[in-house]
């Protein structure tokens, strides 16, 4: 018989609120024969002000153990900006090499847009997740004085960008539309541009079904707003991918809607799945959050896990929802978890 | 009397064409009394295909002897990547120092929006010239097998981080709204992010009356979409600045009415001012360009050189032409220069 042992960091903020909706759903959608085993991890703000730590040893060990990890959100204002996030969340996707930063970005039907016209969007964004300006290299020097000099390094290989390139010719492939476009600025960043457009060339090479192109990251925001429905799948270093993500999700609806995977393709690792919003503290506790993007992550992570009929389910579910939830009052994070748990199980 | 003393670089692509109507409109928006007198440098695709030459040393000096400089666009695709960009835009950034780089988004009246609901917006980026990723610092190492690896450093100093902070509190300090933003990425980017930080709340406590709030980049891009309204003054990274002031163009109708100007405050060499769109190679020697970003940019030179009424004659002549456009048959990029050129000598 078949079984998930999850991993859950609920986090701080509406991380909790988030997540035990994701794993309603889950429970809901979960075929009689699969166990579900969920193992909660106290991870995050609260726990660094009790403790100081972020993530030991022991339950970055833990963690490995586990078939996949679902995240609700992490970080407070109340705990010096970086700590938490270098510590804990990018320590997480570095540790598992989580390389394919996996983010969705539809544009559902009846669901609010800022953009006039309502363009057909529907693409994917493959963020490289473990290199880039990400690494943590750089440092500096004479801090706090007038002469202080603070560098990021921005570190990029073949073995790290090839293997990112080669997944989103895969996923590209796999799409009816089979385009990708690979997004860098290799016209000012040469040494880090000209690695990706040189490997991107290559394996463009090796797989000719699929139209490619590529643009600036700048040039690509312009897109983003003015011409979305060109996208089909997207891949691209990682801050251009944090950053090219939360507009994708502005231009769909929000953030509340927005999933991602940190995934590890070789499954040497347990692939970690989260919304790509923040912790919302304003409106923490108070039942307000949208947990359809954790939703929509659990439908990713049931992908990944072998699950797709019941990742299906959930989008769809998802889709209907939304589409329902147009010119009706607003609803609790408990609500909107219940009706999606209703309509996956029948 | 007085005079300017203008370089002129009109580059590639549609820059012939834009930078001839914007000296159209800067010859009629000038007072009689004032000698305008232009030099023409040859620079960008075609001089380095015929040479090899991307920016001499001769001209570079000779470049150093003007009031100031206007540029059309350059790049081409027959040139490799990076080239013209390196050995020539941003040499002459950083040559002239060119530490704030300032640009302007404003929706004018009746111009077309991708946003729904028309925003109000009306803000201006300051984005850091000189430093930041676009150093050129960096490197590759194994080029080309499968053991690359290729760096990019971001390059951050207190002197170069304070001076623009101070510049974009002082322009903030100028506007009816007295607000500014500072856009980094200072959770991930820990280093540079935190001597961005630490300087901009060091001026903001000598600048009280001047409202500030921080975003990260990511999550600025959502605001430039769903609140554009909200920003009045923004100071950030040179990368940073670079996608946002795209994305911010797009929301404004577009790259094609986008100007920017980078500044040398102190005046110890030329500022240079340039649309912030490209050289378009598609639309070419059609007289389909619309030279508009390039007459805003000539406003934003006269305003650098102290000829404040002038340039708010050219801004005026801008937002009604604008206004008058709607619903008309396109115009040539002549035709939209003369009905300027017209506007600001009446
Ligand atoms: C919180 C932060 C470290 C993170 C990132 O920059 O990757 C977030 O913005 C995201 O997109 O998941
Ligand atoms: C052409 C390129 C080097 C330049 C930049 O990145 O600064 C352009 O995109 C701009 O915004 O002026």
């Amino acid at each position: 018989s078949r079984s998930i042992d999850l991993a859950v960091i609920p986090g701080d903020g509406i991380g909790q609120e988030v997540v035990t909706q994701g794993l309603k759903v889950l429970n809901a959608v979960l075929p009689q024969d699969v166990k579900l085993e969920t193992r909660e991890y106290d991870l995050g703000a609260q726990r660094w002000h009790r403790t100081g730590e972020t993530l030991p040893d022991a339950e970055l060990e833990a963690l490995k153990g586990h078939d996949a990890i679902l995240l609700g959100a992490i970080g407070d204002p109340s705990v010096p900006s970086g700590v938490l996030e270098r510590g804990l969340l990018l320590k997480l996707r570095f540790a598992f090499d989580h390389y394919v930063n996996l983010r969705p970005s539809k544009l559902f039907p009846n669901t609010a847009t800022p953009l006039a016209g309502r363009p057909d969007i529907d693409f994917v964004v493959v963020r490289e997740g473990t290199e880039g300006p990400y690494t943590g290299n750089g440092g500096s020097l004479r801090t706090g004085t007038e002469h202080e000099v603070a560098t990021e390094v921005s570190v990029n290989t073949a073995f790290g960008v090839e293997r990112v390139v080669r997944d989103a010719f895969a996923r590209a492939a796999a799409r009816p539309r089979k385009k990708l476009t690979l997004v860098h600025k290799n016209n000012v960043l040469v040494h880090a541009g000209h690695l990706w457009k040189n490997i991107f060339d290559k394996v463009a090479a090796e797989n000719p079904e699929v139209t490619t192109d590529y643009l600036h990251v700048d040039a690509a925001t312009i897109f983003f707003v003015t011409q979305p429905e060109r996208f089909d799948v997207i891949v691209t270093d990682n801050l251009f991918g944090d950053i090219l993500t939360d507009l994708a999700a502005a231009v769909t609806g929000g953030i509340g809607l927005a999933a991602s995977g940190n995934i590890n393709p070789t499954g040497a690792f347990p692939s970690m799945f989260e919304p790509v919003h923040g912790t919302a503290p304003d409106i923490a506790g108070q039942g307000k959050a949208d947990p359809t993007a954790t939703i929509l992550s659990v439908a990713l992570l049931l992908r990944h896990l072998g699950y797709e009929p019941e990742a299906l389910r959930i989008e769809e579910a998802v889709s209907v929802d939304l589409a329902e939830r147009e010119g009706k009052a607003a609803r609790t994070t408990d609500e909107i978890g219940d009706a999606l748990a209703v309509r996956v199980a029948s």
